[in-house]
């Protein structure tokens, strides 16, 4: 069950987040200058490792549960033809998903992930933002409360994901209200507007955060801008905080979540990396903003967590190198 | 054993490369357009799954059995004093390798992959390539052939890495003289040299490639300026491309043996993908050099095919989405 009925007991929760653990990330770093290979060979492998440790209070852990977990919602702003494929294809693809017919059954199979997916009232898309806010506060709360209790409390490494046609757009307005800036410089391509249609979802996207700008903080902001599958990735990314889960993030709908916690409570994302740098416009400023550095750097705008699985493999790699190497002394090799 | 018994008969395989699989890749293109997901969202993930298919003959691959060599020597040049550590780490490596503490004993088990080490008469030092050249003909015949039969024939991706106290300085030298250019823009900190250490490195490198540069084509080249495990590194190559079997390069120091054969046959890598930007100065530029286009860049500087071995789970991953996804008409998803 979840710990909070309301958007102010999610808002209390942000104020009291776990932080690492000190002595399991002095070990970890005491650990890794021991290890057979030259002082910072292993370069960002390393402080992957050493912030693993850390947020799961062992210096030789291991990663051997991952989950990614995929919310899909439906958006009312959807009808203001803002992409590419038609509403019908959220549902859809989370048949597909149910098949093991998408993207992300194949990466959750080769990270050796267990994969959920939570379709989130997908008859009843949100409202229209450029109209009125997305979300009542009832239905905020519900898919906070969502992605909350989707997250299984013996995972030990979480990727959130999301399925939604449209929702680039709101994302686009969440990070232009909190961040600041033009529509224009957040509003991206998506799954492949181009021209008029990417004028019209700019006009969107700037109807809507002229509407719901400096109305609240981000946890507000996320009621009026966003939609439920962005808010349950809100939601999982808190509990995940709340158990010292590490957490992975994907791209921009998933950093447009992140930036609505962090912009609530400063801290909230120091759980969490940033899987890689997407091809959609703004993830990269996205990205500036949160202080987030990529790991991975490969042209991906797919959605469904695809980036921040494909990461899962080389952050499972830095920590099974810190958790597994042997030391200069134990393997009798000289240090320089 | 291997098909070639001198230089001659190794340079005549250069000469007569097989290449894609032109239906394959026809094939794998067509698949991939109907995959479940906007066009091109799988970035970079689609042209990697295309060019894999294309030298494995199959449209629809799998990578089951990728397999990591990594190929140990020992460098006269190295009594120059260009590396932070003494020259008999590398033998105490080699029994770390066999004992399964090094960094790559764990990369390869995370990334699946067989491992297997291969020592080049580590008793036996090359020459000092400042006096002479570092191999005879018979030396590098001998490294060639130990790369080429070091191969798998059942392998489906191939890592390529090395283990040599001092070898980023021939690496070094073969990538100048190869490439062109001052020493000093090929010669980086290795396993960690700094200041005096640097210049003299440097001076090094510049004395072998004054001596060395222009005697002959890359093969000629390797002899004079390179290292046994930097042979046995192109010869696997090349076995593997004999093999159509892919490889994903390491950093300097694989990329240094790879630059050999292309300078030689200027097709010899095309079934070759950069696994990864090495924090090491020159790699790189390297790259540029080759017009390969790095996977990963996490800052890693270690060898022991440890960047190339990271990015295994990559490419899996990517021909995993390619051969597993449904098309739009399987899964009943309305296209764009």
């Amino acid at each position: 069950m979840a710990v909070f009925s309301d958007l102010a007991g999610f808002r209390a929760l942000l104020e009291n987040l776990p932080a690492q653990d000190p002595a399991a990330l002095v070990a970890a770093r005491a650990r890794n200058s021991q290890l057979t290979k030259p002082q910072g060979a292993l370069g960002k492998l390393e402080d992957l490792a050493i912030w693993y440790a850390g947020w799961r209070g062992d210096a030789r852990p291991l990663i051997n549960s991952p989950q990614v977990i995929v919310f899909a919602g439906n958006h009312g702003v959807a009808a203001q033809g803002v992409s590419a494929f038609p509403p019908e294809v959220t549902e859809q693809m989370v048949a597909n998903f149910s098949a093991g017919g998408a993207a992300i059954n194949q990466l959750a199979r080769a990270a050796g992930a267990r994969l959920d997916v939570h379709a989130l009232s997908l008859e009843t898309p949100t409202k229209d933002f450029t109209q009125e806010p997305a979300m009542t506060e009832q239905d905020l709360t519900e898919a906070l409360v969502a992605g909350w209790e989707a997250v299984n409390d013996t995972t030990d490494l979480l990727v959130t994901g999301e399925m939604g046609i449209g929702n680039t757009t709101p994302a686009a307005a969440l990070a232009c209200a909190l961040l600041g800036g033009d529509a224009a410089e957040w509003t991206g391509r998506g799954t492949g507007v181009e021209g008029d249609a990417l004028t019209n979802k700019i006009r969107v996207v700037a109807e809507g955060v002229a509407r719901h700008q400096g109305q609240g903080d981000g946890i507000e902001t996320l009621r009026r801008l966003g939609g439920r599958e962005i808010a349950a990735m809100a939601g999982a990314i808190a509990r995940a905080r709340a158990l010292r889960i590490p957490v992975i993030l994907d791209g921009f709908i998933c950093g447009a979540a992140a930036a609505c916690l962090a912009h609530t409570a400063p801290n909230a994302l120091d759980h969490c990396i940033a899987g890689h740098l997407s091809a959609e416009g703004g993830h990269g400023r996205l990205l500036d903003a949160l202080e987030l550095d990529p790991m991975l750097s490969l042209g991906l705008r797919l959605g469904e967590g695809s980036g921040g699985t494909v990461a899962i493999s080389v952050l499972r790699a830095a920590v099974a190198c810190h958790s597994g190497m042997a030391s200069f002394a134990e393997a009798g090799v000289s240090d320089a």
